[in-house]
């Protein structure tokens, strides 16, 4: 495994010219965000990052948490390294300055996890989670409940948990079964849930469940699902961990990947059922939840991008300094690094041209969530929000986390033979990579969602106006010269009209064919997050291109832009008309083999 | 794990229809290949890789193959049943019967491959590696050195290895330093082999390793190596395993997949220099190493295949019992499972159809390279050879491993969470997969090797010849009716054109811009082998038809080969589009990045 460097060069650029942050920074409450401020957290994160996180991810991944007489330790170091983190105030970056948060932007703040992530994926997934309970109270959460949980939770010194998913009710939240009954100003809870990412752990004093149970008589599906705050330790009346809670992990999971964190089965209410407290009013949990998920689905995407980022860059690293070979063609000289191979240059152009894409996704798609919580003009926060926001969180979610997988493998590829021998690091982002379409609603949920909710229930409109934006920049590239922005100006005609084609073809069918319109959404997706990632990265070209003739400009970083958006136009956005076609034509012959309908 | 059924009825289909077994019957030496005998051969290799070696598989993966004071330990199971196979006569199915093999085609022996990979792949690599040993003895050995060993070899009851890569020499075999000193009638070998697959192990009696080493005074290079027969006992004066040879197994890499699989560093020499017999002459151990290598990659594309079936079998078997959610777009009514749910029905339907296409392409090859050994007419074998076999061997190589990675994949996320428990055996195939691409030449030299040694040495030619074929497939196609035909027109049309471009632009340009071809190679591979598996499906599609008019015919079966290949034509073919825009147009922007240049 080689060094993590976090690139704050680029995530400066992206942030100033996609996420626009000066235009976030003029937003009320987050004046503070200045040029000289974001640069100075993003280089202390990045130290953070590359110092303490990134040494104990492979060792992370090779003992992986363990549960011993129902305790979960942690591998080495974690506990050591989570101190440090929440110290140092890392966990309040995002979050609301009334309760210690650092009130910083959405847009900053998937920078910093990015770097935690590419640091140590594992590690990163506990505040990740801590972040959602943050969320659920300061939306929902009574006076008490946030006067008592908010500054721990944001602080970091307690973490939090999401307890959705049963053995029965995955994908189908609705089928929940664990059960609140109330007494007194509390309620006690029974059940058991998976998949609860860091459900158990060492590394903080408290752990505060956000808990999906059912009332008694209420209705079937998620209509009848309650959200209860189910604290491993009941604070005490000085607000300090106090007793024990019925609650506790039964076995962790044995993952292909993430292995220093622990996934575990819990189980609540063994003995005298767990004290939990409801959030908000019952049968509302459902409806609460969708308020963390779009930066849920957010951090998820960001987690593709920063598997994706290191997996790059220990390839880059490696194949500049394994030798192997001569000269392309020449049978004679020097033996070279393998970098200067075509093919093995091709790769590494595909991992830097995907990720880079993915990043400007996640972030563009981060700055239009502090504009729909912070923008004072109503219209404008409604563009934001619904033809930015709500309508790219699922292309973020899903074609950022498919980028983070087909990264990883390039990067094993790179390695030839060392990649596939764990001590080389570069299976393990293969690993890690390979839950992110899976957890947090599947990628094929992700698609559903962006057809269904996002654009045809504003009549496809959210998508056109996309298009439009879209072409805009295509317009912009004419007045461009060079052979760069032609090459950049084609890709996009031809994938954006791709798009309106895809797009028109499911708002004809969504009505009539609705089964057939549900089975294009996956390509459609794929479609969608192709082409805006490359319609971001030729708008970041554009912007190179200005910054260029300015004095001092750094040309070659400058240049590195120009050329990563040509080759991306040149060589993958045609994958995005391929996908156009895959909606169209393939959505009825997706169903039409009978074996595959019993 | 779920339990694996052979393909058979798939397998006779593809065999009679695409490989045209009848005519490879009628070659001579092949008489014995009657569909009677074939399909009993195909039965009873499905029986005994879907009872005995498939159950082993997930266990295996488990325990992995261990090194304890010098002794490899394979997982519990394995020995006895590679017994049983070695008894079976399973492992003599393609080979000479002068030396007890069955002698028959090798159209069927990749059948049964597939049968031993899919079930296995751990333990396949053991008769794979064997295989090319006893190819090297057949082209190349001795009188003395065939009547000693290769009966041996064929049965199984010894197997063999292949000692290629050294830390320094990889993909860069020329630079391997293992030394050869002539002593008497034999050699003393001395050196480091790594990657070495099968070099030790408990299941057979002795070990044959085929190892590549430089002689005094050879020069540089590939020229400078010299091939010796290594056995790990010096038979006796019986032919039996006597003296111990001065070669041992110093370590078993750790590995992302394959683990039953002893993937050995391997000393020669530690002592007095291991006793090593030169095959054929000094100084052409890399021409000889070519003799086995068509075979051995061939092998590597099934097992592409074979893991892709085996994920395939899973997530249908899974999809079909996992239970989630209702019906579509309905909120009452009976759960269902969740092979109901259209994006889950694409997602197995795209496994489906990359899996047979990826088969038609491996049979297709291995019709052509028993021709290619067989045929009596020199103009159809030149043909068969070099037209069919060298054309396809390094795509069925590449692209066959990376649609067994592709499949794998989609195998775990139709699991959804469950996918990612290592208990559920999905991540398995995910792992295992992972290694095809790699070994055997990466999939780059692959690319390479097909635009220079198998289209550009024959000036284009072998490349215009294929698109000839699928041609004439295209017009055929324009005879029958319906739309199932029209859309693998329309498909088929595209993309042949798409290929006649991306030809053409690679005939232009290799020897003008050499580096941008060769930066173009890896997505003008992916384009054969998506464009030749789709006509090859295609042609399936016909035949079915055909078949379907006559008393008895499976309907259900063919039509299922119909909805197969439309798909693919629908939704895959469109991918061979991109890639040949990719080739165009990305070769050049591939290289523009100086940062990547250094």
């Amino acid at each position: 495994m080689t060094d993590y460097r976090a690139p704050v060069s680029d995530m400066r650029f992206v942030l100033e010219n996609i996420s626009e942050l000066p235009k976030i920074a003029a937003l009320p409450g987050y004046e503070d965000a200045t040029p000289d401020l974001v640069e100075a957290v993003l280089e202390e994160a990045g130290k953070l990052a590359a110092n303490l996180l990134a040494p104990l991810n492979q060792k992370g991944d090779e003992v992986g948490s363990v549960l011993e007489n129902g305790v979960v330790r942690t591998p080495n170091g974690f506990a050591e390294a989570y101190r440090q983190y929440v110290e140092g105030g890392w966990n309040a970056v995002p979050f609301d300055p009334e309760f210690g948060g650092q009130g910083l932007p959405w847009a900053v703040g998937v920078a910093a996890q990015e770097m935690w992530n590419a640091a140590n994926m594992s590690f990163a997934l506990c505040p990740l989670l801590t972040q959602g309970a943050v969320e659920l109270l300061q939306a929902h959460g009574s006076q008490e409940q946030k006067d008592t949980y908010l500054a721990k939770l944001i602080s970091g010194s307690w973490t939090g948990t999401m307890n959705l998913t049963e053995p029965q009710a995955g994908t189908d939240v609705g089928a929940v079964r664990t059960r609140a009954v109330k007494e007194g100003d509390h309620w006690r809870i029974s059940g058991q849930k998976i998949f609860i990412t860091w459900g158990e752990h060492d590394v903080a004093e408290n752990i505060v469940h956000m808990v999906l149970a059912r009332t008694p008589d209420a209705p079937e599906g998620t209509r009848g699902l309650s959200l209860f705050l189910v604290p491993k330790f009941l604070p005490d009346s000085e607000g300090r961990p106090g007793k024990r809670n019925d609650l506790r992990c039964v076995s962790l999971e044995h993952k292909l990947g993430i292995k220093a964190s622990p996934t575990c089965v819990m189980s609540f209410g063994d003995n005298e059922g767990a004290v939990g407290f409801l959030i908000g009013e019952e049968l509302r949990g459902m409806e609460y939840m969708f308020t963390m998920m779009n930066n849920a689905r957010l951090s998820v995407g960001v987690q593709g991008v920063a598997i994706a980022d290191r997996a790059y860059q220990q390839a880059l690293a490696y194949a500049r300094q394994r030798i192997q070979g001569r000269e392309f063609g020449s049978r004679e000289g020097q033996l070279v690094p393998i970098i200067r191979h075509p093919d093995v240059r091709r790769m590494l152009m595909t991992m830097r041209a995907l990720t880079e894409a993915a990043r400007t996704l996640a972030y563009y798609t981060a700055a239009a969530l502090d504009h729909s919580k912070a923008n004072p003009d109503p219209a404008e926060r409604e563009r934001q929000t619904r033809d930015v926001l709500e309508l790219l969180i699922p292309v973020t979610k899903a074609w950022c986390t498919d980028v983070g997988c087909e990264v990883a493998s390039l990067g094993i590829q790179v390695h030839g033979g060392m990649g596939f021998i764990e001590e080389t690091g570069a299976a393990q982002h293969y690993r890690d990579a390979r839950i992110t379409p899976i957890y947090e609603g599947t990628n094929g949920v992700q698609a559903l969602d962006l057809i269904s909710r996002k654009i045809m229930r504003h009549k496809g409109e959210p998508a056109l106006r996309l298009l439009e934006q879209m072409r805009l920049t295509v317009s912009r590239l004419e007045e461009l010269e060079g052979e760069s922005f032609a090459a950049m100006r084609q890709g996009l005609r031809e994938a954006t009209d791709a798009f309106e084609e895809a797009t028109n073809w499911l708002i004809e069918n969504y009505q009539a064919r609705p089964l057939e319109a549900a089975a294009g959404a996956t390509p459609y997706l794929r479609l969608t997050g192709l082409l805006t990632g490359g319609w971001l990265l030729a708008k970041g070209a554009i912007a190179a291109a200005e910054k260029r003739e300015q004095p001092g400009a750094d040309a070659p970083f400058l240049d590195g832009k120009i050329a990563t958006a040509r080759f991306y136009a040149d060589s993958i956005l045609p994958e995005a008309v391929a996908a156009a076609t895959a909606t169209r034509r393939g959505s009825a012959s997706a169903l039409a083999l009978e074996e595959l309908a019993a």
